[in-house]
């Protein structure tokens, strides 16, 4: 069984640094909830809850005036602490009156948000990121969103058996799959590792390494719970003795779910080799896209097979290379066991779901027509 | 929280004039309720529930011949009093098949439906809107859709405060948010009142009027309950002693529920002023369209949050403004009680309401495209 | 009320041979359940459940290799038993990993699908349907889908009195409605016979047989339950006394259920007239599309009305030619009762309902997709 709810004592990336932007409202749903977004003027970034508490109407709906966001409805207007700072036609205003906010820590291109017990936050919990803007690495990213439960997409790249099956024209080969894998956890991440020699060079990196031989290639799968993962490659030709000249991938990929059954995936690629060219970071970003699409495609199916069978499920066969993946479900589970009913999200039975869907998209589709 | 049924008896709107032809039968969801209208051979307008009772096929899918309708699936005819009159196949037709019909009452430009008890039926409930019709005033009207529950419109016309922010361009200006109302009601209506010295002039009325000086502004929203407002302004330039030269507009709104979620809006402008100038006709459609349309997106964007927290509902704070729109609230769910079940709309869970707005959706764009 | 479940233990069409092909992976939802489809390599048809024992990915997402499926996600492959022959990463493979076939039958251009208890298959209830291919006999057909429930259909084709209102232009005639039916049945059929002399001739047989004055004209509507009709007509003109002269048309429906309210139409129709004569053949196919697109028009129409009363139902008037249609309810009701829960399908709420719609919309999405 897939978890059914998200762990709120925990980061997960909002957005892109690039995606908020000064003078400007960017509203998305966030673990279920609608949250809007701004810049505010000393470049600080802001989230709050994107619902006005007098008539629900969307504030990413309203006006921006320097700090404040002004309801585009009734006029009323919250400081960026979440305060209410102005109700047209009343003179008083109750202290109570206030519209959530949530923790922001922005860092190496992303913006983390904390939606749990505010009492809880750690910034200290945020994984390390810092290949996305380090000295020597070059990045490529970009964002997607994926119709499915961000699980699925946890436990593909939790178990990269799948790069044989799924991405055999890019990034596979057909002995991944047979290589047995080594398998370590804490209680808050766990780490997948293959050790290969002398397999096939994968069409993506022959075309952006120029290597066209039998490759020793190593592949880390680390899952940051509940909503972070780094997967590392690093590959040399296998009669190549000299370590130095092994080109590394440093891939970030931020499973951060919109709905129950919807997921924003913002992922980048980080690589220490040909870090001046261009031309391999737009290739990277083409050729990554379609691998990743394979990836929601793949997920998308099987969100459907369980959507059909909700609430029920079918019954799963457990498999060796299953161990990463299982053992990321059991994390989870015990972080929603250990924080319990107290970060207050909402019950969503599947209708409440379907409704947030709907919202999410046409939050999205909003944004989509204001941005063209 | 919103109402979550509509009382049915009461007088709604079911259509513009026009929209009743001879020779055509008009398929529409009303209440919740697939209903057919058609113009009988006398010019009489005629409503009965649109669907067969031997197989629920929709009436409106059959043949109007004369008076009657035949049901384009397998021949039952009924009358204009829905009796059933012809059954294929059978020489006997039994007392009590007949399809339910709805009184009627048509005058000043509107088909205005009961679908309650039928022993309680009083055409005095009727609100009067002669000005739609009436000598020495221009009207400009249309009908529009919106995908949120009809409460939603009821409010936003008794807090006329959201013109500041929602309609700045147009009829808003920053004054109106500000100024306090006086709000009084009885059993079936609401009034709201706002009176405004020496404010600006919104780009709509010096557009319309040619004032663009300060100017003395009166605004009376009228809520007869549940489904009627007449929203009245009046202004001139304040320092214009003369009364006579006050321009006045009459703008009538009839909120009809399609579904439990979606809403028929039918709308007019009358006015007292340039009331032989098409052009001031054409920009009145064109800017009011435009208006209302600013409302309801506001209006879906709200009914997308209440989707997704039903069946609980997001807490709410009132404010000053409040007073008119939870009047009629009160007003509602008192109609509500007072009828309790006795008219027998059938339950609407949150399922059914989305097979019923699919069907409601179905039914216009068949309309749609036999129209075009 | 309709059936809510459908009889597994039964022949259902699952395809036309033609659409499944060598090399070809064909995905289909029948009976709410996930079907994947392909001829091995003896041409013999297999059929599977669609959806991966280890991850519920659809396996017709996979690749075909000789007669097995390899999953595209994770490499488990299956022979067209259903047992699973590899597990990539596992050198072990439990006897009980299997994917659930389903037996087939092809015959005269249809592939016959049992789901339900293996141990009680039996080829021999097939109903013949041997006009499809026989001599003497030209045969044109097609594929249609519709958003109804199959029960709808098989009362609209044991009650053919709705061809003078719904086909007036094309097959039916004005005094069909009124002329009695006779009705038998046993366990398992249900025959609806009437017997016309002296009737005008429909256009459509105007335009394949050439008659234009009064004829005699035989119609049978047999229904093999749960899933299969023939529908027989005979007509000659009515001054002809010699009975070779009669032209015969023998309509075949196999109506499928795709969901809980969608439904598949394979249909044909074969002729003993005009045998040789394409024109026939070509109008035959567009006129007789056209007919049944108005049947299911009609029925989805229908489906929308019933869906938006449920779990309630509207009352239903029956009337006499409603005896065939009633007796096809009560066959499948007790063909449900005596299986019982043996056949172990999923339950089917409104909701799982929906969600294995949009299912199948999107396999049929994705093999369209493919196909173009």
């Amino acid at each position: 069984m897939y978890p059914d709810q998200f762990p709120r004592n925990a980061w997960y990336v909002a957005a892109r640094s690039a995606e908020v932007q000064t003078g400007r409202l960017l509203p998305r749903f966030l673990l279920g909830d609608p949250v809007v977004m701004y810049r505010a003027e000393d470049d600080i970034p802001v989230a709050m809850v994107d619902r006005c508490v007098h008539r629900q109407m969307p504030l990413s709906l309203g006006r921006l005036k320097g700090n404040q966001i002004e309801c585009g409805y009734h006029g009323l207007t919250f400081a960026s602490d979440g305060n209410c700072v102005r109700i047209p036609g009343s003179t008083r205003i109750a202290d109570k009156v206030r519209v959530q906010t949530f923790p922001l820590v922005e860092g190496n291109g992303l913006i983390w948000i904390w939606m749990g017990d505010p009492d809880t936050v750690d910034p200290g919990q945020i994984p390390d990121h810092h290949w996305y803007t380090a000295d020597g690495w070059t990045t490529a990213g970009g964002t997607l969103h994926m119709n499915a439960r961000a699980q699925l997409l946890n436990e593909n790249l939790l178990d990269l058996s799948h790069l044989t099956f799924l991405h055999p024209e890019s990034i596979g080969s057909p002995e991944i799959a047979d290589i047995p894998v080594s398998v370590s956890y804490d209680d808050r991440t766990v780490t997948v590792q293959r050790e290969m020699t002398g397999v096939e060079c994968p069409p993506f990196f022959t075309h952006v390494t120029g290597i066209n031989q039998p490759i020793d290639r190593q592949q880390i799968a680390e899952f940051f719970a509940p909503a972070f993962h780094i997967t590392t490659t690093a590959l040399k030709p296998s009669d190549d003795t000299d370590e130095s000249r092994m080109a590394r991938q440093k891939t970030m990929h931020a499973i951060t779910p919109e709905t129950r059954t919807t997921t924003h995936y913002f992922w980048s690629v980080s690589r220490d080799y040909a870090t001046e060219d261009q031309s391999v970071t737009d290739y990277t970003l083409e050729a990554v896209t379609g691998v990743f699409q394979q990836d929601i495609e793949a997920c998308e199916a099987i969100e459907h097979i369980i959507a059909a069978w909700e609430p029920s499920y079918p019954l799963e066969l457990n498999i060796k290379v299953d161990a990463g993946p299982l053992q990321s479900r059991k994390i989870i589970e015990k972080m929603l066991a250990t924080e319990g009913a107290t970060t207050g999200s909402r019950p969503q039975d599947r209708f409440t779901d379907a409704a947030t869907r709907a919202a999410a998209q046409a939050w999205t589709d909003r944004q989509a027509a204001l941005d063209s």
